[in-house]
């Protein structure tokens, strides 16, 4: 077992902690003659908090994560089906449930294998005869990888088709990768083999395709994800967290999140759907992931120049780029691999189970908090982990709002969200998003994931709860740990916890941060980073992703889980219960400055225009203004400030939709990239994702990228273009945090 | 002189009055002791508002308007730099001015006639003689037109070029008229002479352009303006209100509003522009308007056969369609018209001059009131009746602000803005809304135009003034008169005045309505239609448009002017001090039943798909929660929420864009079409523009149009599309009117 660090978004706030004090005896002070007034101007309950943070238990966790991981619980499946059904009848228990719960159904796109026919590696001899074929389903060590219901490994959109040719090995399938092997070899209908990490799963295929791949496996390096260990006699699970040799990563391949056939539009019933040929983003060749005994099978007999240092893996061979194909020498020899997929799609009714506990005072405020549902397999980590943290929170909490205080209310409303098929493209929050986009951008104050990522959030929450958890080892506070791990020093605050920014889209928070520009954050545990080089935990979409699995490996006692759901209940209860709202304007500052001086540094040189104002004054106005505002509409007023504060930054015509491949899988080699538009649901101009390495506003810095590439004109322009809208969008967020004009 | 009704946008909301009384005297109940809970709970204040009403004085406006028209004031000339001083004087006098006033300054690219080489247009014999000559300057009548910076008439966006070739009568300029004619004759290389109306400015020439046509003259047709008065020596200006024989209209030829190089940007000093060929939506062709009488001259010379009974206009003659070309018994006989124009474009600092007064208890919350300051000559109407009444109104609130109360302030802030280069298509008033897009979606509660329109609002005001302002002539009440003259039975509220949708883009209100989503209206005064058939008043855009046609003619007494300031002031002081909007939710849902139902008679047949849901029940939520609602926080909700359900319609994504010309001016007789997009800032998917005839979702009614058109799939599909779009608008408009889930 390895050593476990708790991550989550937080930051320095000393100066809010002063200002909501001060609020709040203001407010008390001015208008406690009414009863409504008072409660109008009433802080978050102190007592309920740490209440709250007793109540919370780990054998509770324990059970939650036993009774959802009992059978696999793939999106649309029955499986997934039973969980809907424990989510309401937990929501709606009249004794430890909450105000409402519902559910609400989308009818989305989803990929599968063929049951009756599997998906099929092979590697073929030249004469036709078949000399090696592909494990089809991990190694059972236990009940739960023989479950009749445990989907064969595939690449969800990955096109059915049959691809043969020659094997090369492309590292981790990026386009410098491909672009190395094309210089020495003609890559026209080879089968590349790559692993997973460095780009994103459907860039393997529509990179290789770019060259004239036919067709793609992907496995995963035991050097990225296991410190090499291999053996399962001795070293893998059932005898350590590494994985299985047939242990196999299933995923979505798709480059952007919700359902494809409605983008924009939430998927109902009468929905217009694009057509299936339109969809772009996805495989254009046939591609399978395999796990690393198959793969060591492949790999040691390739011919060719070995490959460079960088692309070596844990294997007791040299990775050769392949000849491309096998070495002479081999028993594969002059053999072709080749792919049989049979996956197909279909429209599935998809569940997002709902539920809200009202506000009191602004119940048309909310804070929403979230995770996905539905697993790859058994998903005791991914996702039922957060499942099993959130179900604890909502009992707690509505236990407490029922029965312990009777009347007692958050200020403003929670909503949590169990999200349907996330794992094929965050489907489920997205089509909700899309869906209440309205009334989301308007109201939402926050909104809050717990799943498994360790990404954290740019707009820190106030450190009010710095002392109130602690870690499960020690005494040491959670705020304390993390400043232990990972910390930065503030101009402001001095030595704080460092928080990644939410750039990427790897989980639910993703529609809510970039599509409707809500603060979001994104919570987790994660494990000790000088203690293993593991990419993500070993059974990261496995079968082996299991309750034993989390038991015996991840958290036996279940206490970081018991730390996860006291830190996340914590931030929720203060976000919701708050009269002035836990976030840190100076933080936010900080961040752009920071952005801005890395602009500086990267770009000025060649840039003749003058980069975005400063940020640093931001806050100076409304910190000045708190010592004046005592009354509930002012209150109102800059908590507004604050919640739409980010969306000041969401820029709906940004960042054009790109040129991407039309889904038409032809006979190999080639498949002509038909351009149609990449529908592109990221509109923060300051967390998109960027492909460039510059960590700096990311329309500017891929701009410049391809500016300095092509050096022509118009990629210039595009460099100005870019640098005026991110002008006016930090220009515009300045002007919101004026009070008056 | 001519009878004049006085139009503006009101409804009928009797129950919202009621609502309005309730919450009032229920929050005074609620929370009177404490001096701060007074303030917010406090209404409008009746006896502020008839104080306002009597101090608005015809004699003030008068002498506004003669200072504003004292030279012409184009967009960035002197005269204009001389209105932006004077403004700003007034705003910041000490004793009648406002809070704040100050100027903001973008560049922007406007188009200027050549002054030293001035455009030509001349009838050229086969021989190369020139036989006749247009009117380069208006007759003058008075010292105004003599005056130097009177701008010659000219075809603002127009390109520069030279054009010759055989004259056709095309009617309005519209592609069925020139279909019309191409169905029995060449039109490439012609030159079309069109009337005003029927087609946008720039759509005469770019539908021309698309069947070869090498040039466009467009006049002004004495049936539609003049009510077929031609003679100067008795029936027109200054006999009269009539156009005189060379009056010409002047105007902005463009397809869409705001800064053309600056499409969704602020154009600041600094920002990227894109190149000026990659303009589109202005006339690909050489354009030029011209008077009546240089018309009468070139038509009634014509050959070919007669053009259609409507098509025929005034003139004493047949109006032939062209041979092409002139008649062989004519003057002219085989010879070609020819338009050299000498137009220019350069960058130009235009200025808003803003104000503002700060408001009390939601200063955060703004109603914006505007109207553009630039005019194409003396514009003593166009804008000039809108800007003298603007100054009449600061003038009294900022007297009384000051002066009568001492210390009075409305609830909310009131921002005055005087748009700068409206008449270029509406560039002052849409950079603004581009720069502040954040804070002013997120803030303003209403925008008010009076410019000289007359169109009205969807959301309509409640019926609080209906016996407040009088109408000048008589005891009558406006909102009585309006009945009189326009009205219609509301299902709710009997028979109440009927008010135009804001569809249009006709002046400043447009980036507020289409770009922002702000609820807004626009209020002007206009003639009784029974006594004349003129599109617009007949000086519109002309040298004659002076204070002394004004005065003599448009409004002796000023009492006209007074009114409307009357009832503009009276709803821009009930916008910002009514502690709950006056809005009528319920308007806004009949509104959307009339759309539906319109949909249902038109589509249904073809559409085997549900039309989006009813909104019938809308205001039920409202109405209902009403006399719950007695606290401060309960009334923002519910403005917000008011405020933020035209919001809800905003779609960026709606409409595509779409493509248009390339602007390049080629040789004729062809200029080729270069596929490019045409920026389309139009976001609201109710209240866009359409073209399709139906009067309903524009969105659906255009795709339905086109897919009827064509039949093809791929149109049926994009009905489809659209429909999914209005669907999820309405229902997200109907989530935000549940208080809270």
């Amino acid at each position: 077992m390895l050593k476990k660090v708790l991550l989550f978004g937080l930051g320095g706030a000393v100066v809010l902690t002063v200002g909501i004090l001060l609020g709040h005896f203001g407010i008390k002070d001015d208008s406690s003659s009414s009863e409504c007034a008072q409660e109008a101007a009433r802080d978050v309950d102190e007592n309920f908090v740490t209440q709250f943070i007793e109540e919370v238990a780990a054998i509770q966790i324990e059970e939650n994560l036993r009774t959802l991981t009992r059978v696999p619980h793939m999106a649309t499946t029955a499986g997934d089906e039973a969980t809907v059904k424990y989510m309401l009848s937990r929501w709606q228990d009249p004794d430890n449930g909450l105000d409402d719960a519902w559910r609400e159904e989308y009818k989305v796109y989803l990929s599968f294998p063929n049951e009756t026919v599997p998906n099929k590696v092979t590697v073929v001899s030249s004469s036709g005869s078949v000399l090696f074929t592909g494990t089809e389903k991990e190694k059972p060590y236990g009940p739960e990888q023989e479950d009749e219901a445990v989907v064969q490994p595939y690449a969800a959109y990955g096109p059915p088709g049959h691809a043969k040719g020659k094997l090369v090995y492309a590292n981790e399938g990026k386009v410098s990768d491909y672009e190395y092997l094309n210089k020495t070899m003609n890559l026209a209908g080879t089968i590349a083999i790559v692993k997973y990490g460095g780009a994103g799963r459907a860039a393997k295929a529509i990179n290789g395709a770019l060259f004239g791949v036919a067709g793609v496996l992907v496995y995963t390096e035991p050097r990225d994800i296991n410190d090499g260990k291999m053996s399962d006699s001795s070293e893998t699970y059932p005898h350590s967290w590494y994985l299985p040799p047939t242990g196999v990563e299933r995923g979505s391949f798709n480059t952007h999140f919700g359902d494809m056939l409605t983008p924009y539009l939430a998927a109902k019933e009468d929905t217009y759907r694009i057509p299936e040929a339109d969809i772009t983003g996805i495989p254009p060749i046939p591609i399978q992931p395999i796990g690393f005994q198959d793969a060591y099978e492949l790999i040691c007999e390739l011919d060719g120049p070995g490959a460079p240092e960088a692309w070596q893996g844990a294997f007791n061979c040299t990775y050769n780029v392949g000849g491309p194909g096998f070495k002479s020498t081999s028993k594969f020899n002059s053999s072709d691999v080749q792919l049989d997929i049979y996956n197909w799609a279909e429209l599935r009714n998809s569940s997002n189970v709902m539920g809200i506990i009202r506000g009191s005072v602004e119940p048309d405020r909310y804070v929403i908090y979230g995770n996905h549902r539905d697993s790859w397999v058994h998903g005791a980590i991914d996702p039922s982990s957060g499942t099993a943290v959130m179900l604890e929170i909502t009992r707690v909490d509505g236990r407490i709002v029922v029965y312990v205080t009777g009347k007692w209310r958050p200020r403003r409303s929670i909503i949590f969200g169990s999200w349907g098929a996330e794992e094929f493209g965050l489907i489920g929050s997205t089509e909700y998003a899309e869906e209440y986009q309205s009334k989301l951008r308007q109201r939402t104050v926050a909104y809050i994931n717990v799943d498994i990522s360790v990404f954290g959030e740019h707009l820190l929450l106030c450190s009010c709860f710095r002392r109130s958890v602690k870690t499960p080892a020690s005494d040491l506070s959670v705020y304390d740990n993390w400043i232990r791990y990972f910390n930065r020093t503030s101009p402001t605050h001095g030595l704080i916890p460092q928080v990644p920014y939410l750039t990427g889209a790897g989980s639910d928070y993703a529609p809510f941060m970039h599509f409707l520009g809500i603060t979001s954050m994104d919570i987790s545990y994660t494990y000790d980073r000088s203690k293993t080089k593991a990419r993500i935990y070993p059974a990261y979409h496995t079968a082996y992703d299991t309750f034993d699995y989390s038991s015996k490996y991840i958290d036996p006692g279940f206490t970081s889980h018991q730390t996860v759901a006291r830190v996340a209940g914590n931030v929720l209860l203060r976000l919701a219960d708050s009269l002035l709202l836990p976030f840190s304007c100076s933080d936010y500052a900080e961040s752009l400055e920071q952005y801005l001086s890395t602009a500086v540094e990267s770009f000025n040189e060649k840039l003749t225009l003058p980069l975005p104002p400063p940020c640093r004054s931001w806050c100076a106005r409304l910190h000045f203004r708190f010592f004046f505002c005592l009354r509930p509409l002012k209150v109102r007023g800059i908590n507004d400030q604050l919640m739409l504060l980010d969306r000041a930054f969401l820029d709906p015509l940004a960042f054009p939709e790109k040129i991407s491949y039309r889904y038409r899988y032809t006979k190999h080699p080639i498949n002509i990239p038909t351009p149609l538009p990449l529908h592109f649901p990221i509109r923060h101009v300051i967390w998109a994702s960027r492909s460039s390495s510059v960590a700096t506003f990311p329309g500017l810095a891929d701009a410049f990228e391809q500016a300095e590439k092509t050096n022509l004109k118009q990629d210039w322009d595009q460099v100005h273009k870019q640098l005026s809208i991110v002008t006016q969008a930090i220009e515009g967020a300045a002007h919101t945090l004026e009070e008056v004009i």
